[in-house]
């Protein structure tokens, strides 16, 4: 089984571990579409007509699932990729943060933190009043936050430093200041690379990184297809502009070729 | 005269004020490439080849000359612009930098702040050299700076705030610890908008805003076609991708607009 992982940069190598890890008898062709990343901050429009031309190219590479590891595209374009790719299984990533989220019982609000895009589309928001209608419980506080820089900031590699911790204090310090506990939702891929910091800025709360529920539930709908791959483990590398790949990223490759 | 002025984004309204201030009886276009920003982050291939789509999409515009109101654009395909712009005359910004920063007589080093991009191109370190070079002087220690954290600060309107100046501190603040005094060029069309934070973060520093530099530049070599339009001083706006203009530079059009 080939399992095709899609993100607008390299915030989905967060997805592309856990997915390893829950399905060691799989093989991985990972797609970031580097020359146009950041999505978060272009227009609904754009990021479709991104993901459309993404999943034309996905499509040729011969894979049986796709996972979209990327909660932009995610929240506003799934529909469109489900249609490019005809009968493939398609995953996206706002689905299992909701769930993850609705398992766990703590007093307080629900907050997820995002790209400015996935803020606006309010996916996460419809998909928890959904899931609550279906649930039949009353919704909790739910606010999206948009967090623009930090993106940048991981990209930079500044992932426990001065200016991050005053970054996200700046982003979260009311909430933290009248919430003693709460939820936060990693609602974007890049975000597992900054939860320690985001646990320290938010304190009490619990924070729920999605990248590990999407791979329970890839693995558990892909389970009949479980069948060993002569290349298991293998990943596949494709980057529509290579060279900007950020060094951090590039070396946290490296490292899973050797491994 | 129709004055065409291009950008990634929106970092080129800084130019655009410093010109139609030169140029009052000129009117100007201006097309930034939103769809597509940054391009500070990404390769020399990708750059040129958005670099001249835009081109080719500006040359319809009916201009007399272009404005390259960007750096990293100006530093690796100036030449690929003029080429698909034959012969329309082409300013980038780099030069103007350049010059402006000679001029200058003060102790110490010159610092060029600019996009990851635009220092690995190196053009403002080769434009430095061949200026001494044709002056026959001793190049002074220049010294190129990649400030990727400050696009994305700007654009989130941070450009009065503890965490710009604490990120201003870290990317600067060996520089200013060792020298007394020296040149910072502000190398990226966005960083006008924090020369007052800049400046703040390398006390004794003469700052460079090559905004000013460009539209002398650009007044006087224009100076024969200085005939005055019938749309003096109006402004068209193209973006590649409208909606993701952010709300500071949203606002800042709509006051061009009243004025």
């Amino acid at each position: 089984m080939k399992i095709g992982v899609f993100d607008s940069g390299v915030g989905g190598l967060t997805v592309l571990a856990e997915l390893r890890k829950a399905l060691p008898e799989a093989s991985f062709v990972y797609f970031g579409d580097t020359a146009n990343v950041p999505y978060g901050t272009k227009s609904a429009e754009k990021i479709e007509s991104l993901c459309r031309s993404a999943a034309q190219r996905i499509s040729k590479m011969g894979i049986d699932a796709l996972v979209v590891a990327c909660n932009t595209a995610s929240s506003l374009a799934l529909g469109a990729i489900q249609e490019e790719l005809g009968a493939l299984p398609v995953f996206g990533v706002v689905e299992p943060g909701v769930g993850a989220a609705l398992q766990i019982q703590v007093e307080g609000p629900i907050l997820v933190l995002a790209t400015r895009a996935t803020v606006r589309s309010h996916a996460y928001l419809y998909r928890f009043q959904e899931r609550m209608k279906e649930l039949g419980r009353d919704s909790p506080a739910l606010l999206e936050l948009a967090c623009p820089l930090l993106v940048p900031l991981i990209e930079e590699g500044w992932i426990d430093h001065s200016v991050l911790h005053l970054t996200l204090n700046e982003y979260l310090g009311a909430y933290a200041a009248r919430f003693s506990s709460g939820i936060a939702v990693l609602g974007c891929t890049h975000f597992p690379w900054i939860q320690a910091a985001v646990e320290k800025a938010l304190p009490g709360w619990v924070v729920v990184n999605s990248a590990q529920t999407v791979a329970q539930e890839v693995s558990l709908k892909l389970v009949s297809a479980h069948l060993p791959d002569e290349r298991s483990g293998e990943v596949e590398w494709f980057f529509s502009d290579a060279p900007a790949v950020p060094d951090f990223a590039r070396q946290w490759i490296e490292d899973t070729k050797r491994r």
